[in-house]
């Protein structure tokens, strides 16, 4: 059972209910969520030792958010707490040719304006690995430099850096950071990345023409040659025919070859936010025992089950993971 | 920004909850609707002056319709107030091969009973628009001399005239009205026309033969060649696959052509009641500004949203016409 | 109008509600269910003199259950009361690739405690026809005893019988029961029996090769051959695409020949629970009448409307299996 | 076991939910009632044969009124059905100094029009007592001639007669029924009669000067002296402190004396509608066993817990009607 | 019919549904609120043109609001729309011990980072009264500057000006402006001024010893020395004996004289928030009249009627006030 | 930081909705409960390491049943999974003098079959306090043994033990157990006990005559002179005056004096289940700190919250226990 670290912020998803618009609902469904703490609740429920790093307002909210996490049995001793603000999201799920919408309320947190001078290294003592995205450092400076300073913390001390680069243009943008630069100084630390060719023509800044696995396989050749630490290279593809209606497929990349898994058909959604996140569990939790193709499968099953999970993390155990290559029948279990 | 004038009856519309049967629901959802008034309300929040005219009784359930017309922005001035009783109708929404049902309950309303001897005239001052149709002629006699006497005042007053023609065969059973001499008075004002090659054959007594376009095209000739007033016709063709899987095109006659929209897929509908007015809606929003492609493009956009927004009424803005066509993902925008 | 008697156990069905996983649901949506009452109530919905044969525990849960059976316009003027738990099953149901999941809590219920010693010869007096299923006396042997003795005694008593194989290797696994010898004996004594290749291979102790309609011909025979009471054996055939789409068909076997109705694609399905008490009541209403045609079409009908009707129950009336078959449109009907 | 049977219509109550104005709220909860329909329920549910005499629209609506009767072990099958609406009443309940507000939308129901011609004669076989109200002549001159006919044909038929009087002024002002005399044809035949000073004044044409016992003793010497059938007069007194918290006496007059029962607070009420029913309905089922005394208590027991049960009719069983009296602590059992 | 223009803020509540604690509640409730807007919604009911001044986020939620507003009957058009965030506060109703709790999350709103600069002076044309309250002012020194430059171009333009002090601590505290000396010079401006003893010590830097009418008087008579020109000052007195059981009293006073209405009990309270801008909108809608005892009645009326609505805001006609006095029950109106 | 284990079962709660009763609700809400699993949920919100020791079914509704746990922070590490049912109860909430009812659905759960053989001893290393309750032994003569073989390892450990008595008439009598001497074996090793007189009389034999504190000091006496190694009693006192009014009142013994709190008044009760627990949990928040005035305190006033507060447990923190005595106003807290 390793010991898995997830740094950065916890979010609310208040989310119409009932199929209605955020013009008429009558109230807001709430889900815990946030990239980093979807990670941890799922690598919790698949028997690993996960701990958050984040910060948390001192508010109703606050407490809300993290008996939430330490239900899904993710440790949350390591959580601080201050004044301040819930970072939240406001969610009108979408349907047929209307797009579900974010809108995001996220500015001023108690985590963005408290990460400064925050000294997270004894919660470094005893962790395997620390998972981050790209998210925090999108938040701005401050939050940039405490993500920067925590990733060489946790590689001095030992532990395994897993990013996920998590791309969100409207962040970078109004935060204003490099996002190059300061996602190629993360990517530097890490042996495993979340990102696709996309992610890696922003780090690397070549684009890679072609399609599918051919592009695919370009991007992680080009990731490897620039972060010398990179191990592994993890990505979903993702296409959209519908709200809910999408086909997704994912591909592992080691520095020996890659593992590409056909894609699979995603009709009648129910969620998809966290989907990602999900992925990322999974690979992690197959790479944790040093199996890559487990981790692509796993972090695929995972991925497409919360699609039908309701709220930002995947709910499950991981018998699951292999029932869904298993299963021959999806009628009802009785 | 034209002032157009919509007259007709509001209804409210009880609909069983959760995707229970009424022989099985706890409880009837509300929502606000009418032909007339829902065009009303699409034309407001794109912008326009949309005034209403018609009668609510003096209830609890009156004032309920009345705000939420407000609500959307529609000018509610005008609509008078009585003793008497709402127009309703209960609603089951249908689900896979069981189609929804609709129970009337709208004899003896206060509107259809309210009408003789109201003066709308002062109401029509400062108008560009007059919008009917063929609901209120179908309600009973004095219903429909009240239509015509105010389609008339209307063209007299300098108002243009639409009349979507809405032609419902249990409205004219019940009421014993000549359909086809009160719809052809009514046709006989109308610069624009909402009706299909069944619409036409009823006013013309001419069946159309062929499918498609070409059935289409030779509806709009006989149209134009009988109501020389008439210089637009629109309709939307739709195929129906299952409850929730419908198939919906669009056209616009002029006497100088047509402009025929292919036809675009609608899948995991929603709630497809108001889709005809959504449309009635998005064709005036063009035609105002002169051009009947922008119109029958708005039209079939808001017509195809509409299924995926629930109520009788279509919510959005101008802009999201647009973006209806320039969409490039469907995925959530964040 | 016939008088059936329907015998068997009533449920309680708790399912998550809203979409969501027993892990996260606020609460469970109650319905009331079992086999034999599913096929009671949709008969007395038909048109039938259908009859309950069940002990309920003298609770508020076995009241509700008593008095919504009650409501369909079943005669539960048979049910006996007594001290003891109600048969509970909880639902999560599926979606996409994660099949429903149920978990039976039904162990040590009134019914199955309390069957040893009651009499129910005089229930017996004016019925036509007895309904049971294969679940009864998979609950135990004393559950086994009281099914087979109340079947004969029934037949002595002049009465025809059905019996509906629905079998289920979890209750046979865990009472122990021998399952080809006990559901044998019942099919000795049965008119018509509800069951496919399966079923009739587990009875026969001989397996049927080929696909489709040759398949089910070969059971049918060998069925027939083995029982000669037996005069009709009438089955569905269930492919599963995902959660919410099957496709089903239907066939009927006599002595005399099949008839083979054609699969039918059901999408978007919301409740597949109770399909098959709704095929095996569509086809005793048919058969009543002494038309196997009409049993079949009347099943097949029924069977596809349940998967769209929330609860374990059919709902509708004898009209509606006409109209499944003669609609032409699944608009809205207005 | 008697056999009573209770006419008069069903209505459909629609109730704003969850505390909320009828201007905001989302949706109508469903209840069905009717004032002796819910006499009917109680006494089903109390034991006796109770059957309803009444007409119901062919629509989902009135299908609806028919199961739920049905499930509270009511003989339906007299009911009779036709084209036609189904009455209605909207409800927005009350809160502190806010008053309960009724939006009656019952004129034209089915039962209303169809009453005229229908002959009841039949059903009336094998029935102990009639129950009517005071509602049913109130709804117009057929509607009154229909009950009055009804009431001497059971007479005649060797049927006791129990009479609410029911006094609305709404109803009778709108009708223009001449109330005196229509409720005294009735009076005339009634061996029960559940009414207050107030209703006796008005059938006599006599005001009742004094408070509480004598001037219901005084009351009740009139009626018995104007009505030589009428054996029994039973009456509530209720005070209103706030819309939940109210005061409730009882007393019955025989013309040998009077049982009065002490005043009960009743605070925290959730539904009061109905309460009346389920006083006449414990009434009559002390009285069908001859006993006045108990008829009082246990329809001074069944009104007050009615004050605590959602829904227009009572809801329990025999031996709650005990329990109310013997209760000793209000704590939760268990 | 006066022109009120209400300056503010408009908040959405976010509320913990179904007496939850925020904990566990599975979503919150939507209400649209803010102080002043609370008051125009109340005048639009009352009959009066009121209409509202403020600035929205250009998002679903800043529609929502505006929406909400335009619904009651409030001229919307004046307020403007900018990026930004929507200011929330989240609710957490109390019972009995428990009181109910606030989150507040409205620092960095779009109204709040907008006032500066905005020229409001096209919207008092056509004004006669401008509401203000001490909530604006306390969000930060742009806000006092805006709130107090809008007051004085108000009184320049002729306005009436109406300042409900509103003294909220938490919210000074956090800005750091000098309440006196801001206050203070809003005073200067206004006719009207809603506060109680504690408000004017605050304006004068007197306390007033003492209880009830005579502390009132007092205090009233220091404000009228304090500001020349302030001719009313109306207030409540609320004393809290339990969550959902308050007592409430009102008065006015004038330079000539007080009116002091009894202390009435409210037991069952609902939801109290917005209760004191209710009585600012009745006391408005007496004065508007010139007849401050009207004002003082109407405002205690709709005082104690919001305890007993949904949401922030009252919600009736000017007739509820007159029976709120009149009404000889409290039973249901038929 | 004291280490607390508490043993024993937990069950889930399905309560009817939105004040209907059983016989009509939508369906149940879902709670997590059990005494002692209450205890430990408090005991952890306060700041403890609470550990909870017991066995829950490897089923969907026991993996919800931990998740619950874990949320509130109690360490679930310790909590065995085997096959087997959940213990259910289902809940009808009373109303006025409407009590609220349960039936219990316990027999044959998974923790009461499959106690036997199972060895705690691992469980309680580093254990400060055990508490157990008499419901446990009630369920049958395995559980009894069961845990008093634990009670007493526990003592053999060093640990301190915590007994409350919860005498529960119909499990005992089900079971056929000698409540006496079992629970007299318990309260041999116990140094903390939770019973009021009629606890202590059945452990004694010897019922107590008086009244309020005369006979609770008695009792104690009796206790204290019985039990050698018990330090502590504590009781609280309830009168019920309705289903949502009571009255509390609470003290604590020890052999040097008692604490003996004021009775107070609690109305509006919003759930009063679980406030023994949570009176419990307080008391051992004092006590670990040595502080039975602290303790006797902290639990009347999580008592008496806990009857507002919907579920079986506590939700709060330490500090809530004080602002229940300190807080000055009732009113929402801004």
């Amino acid at each position: 059972m390793a010991r898995i670290l997830c740094f950065g912020e916890l979010l609310l998803r208040l989310a119409a209910t009932e199929g209605d618009l955020i013009a008429q609902t009558r109230g807001f469904a709430i889900h815990v969520g946030g990239a980093e703490a979807n990670v941890a609740a799922a690598l919790a429920q698949l028997g690993h030792d996960a701990a958050m790093l984040s910060i948390l307002p001192d508010t109703l909210l606050g407490d809300r958010a993290l008996a939430a996490l330490r239900g899904h049995g993710v440790d949350t001793s390591l959580i601080r707490r201050r004044a301040g603000r819930m970072g939240l999201y406001f969610f009108e799920p979408g349907a047929g040719p209307r797009p579900g919408a974010i809108v995001y309320d996220r500015v001023g947190s108690a985590f963005a304006e408290g990460l400064v001078g925050v000294d997270w290294s004894g919660a470094l003592v005893g962790g395997d690995w620390l998972h981050i995205s790209g998210i925090t450092p999108a938040l701005g400076a401050d939050c940039a430099r405490a993500t920067l300073a925590l990733a060489r913390a946790a590689r001095a001390a030992g532990l395994r850096l897993s990013l996920d680069c998590n791309y969100r243009p409207s962040l970078w943008e109004a935060s204003g950071g490099d996002a190059r630069a300061l996602m190629g100084a993360l990517a530097a630390e890490a042996e495993l990345m979340f990102g696709n060719h996309r992610d890696v023509a922003l780090l690397t800044g070549t684009g890679f023409a072609g399609e599918g696995r051919d592009r695919g396989h370009a991007a992680a050749q080009a990731a490897f040659a620039a972060f010398p630490g990179l191990r592994y290279i993890a990505a979903t593809d993702r296409r959209v025919e519908g709200a809910h209606s999408h086909r997704l497929s994912a591909r592992i990349d080691t520095r020996e070859g890659a593992i590409q898994l056909d894609e699979i058909g995603l009709s009648g959604i129910v969620d998809r936010i966290g989907a990602g996140d999900a992925f990322a569990a999974g690979v992690l939790h197959g790479l944790i025992s040093g199996d890559p193709e487990a981790g692509v499968r796993h972090g695929l099953a995972a991925a497409a089950q919360k699609h039908f999970i309701p709220g930002d993390m995947w709910i499950g155990k991981a018998a699951d993971l292999d029932v869904f290559w298993e299963s021959e029948s999806l009628d009802i279990r009785r």
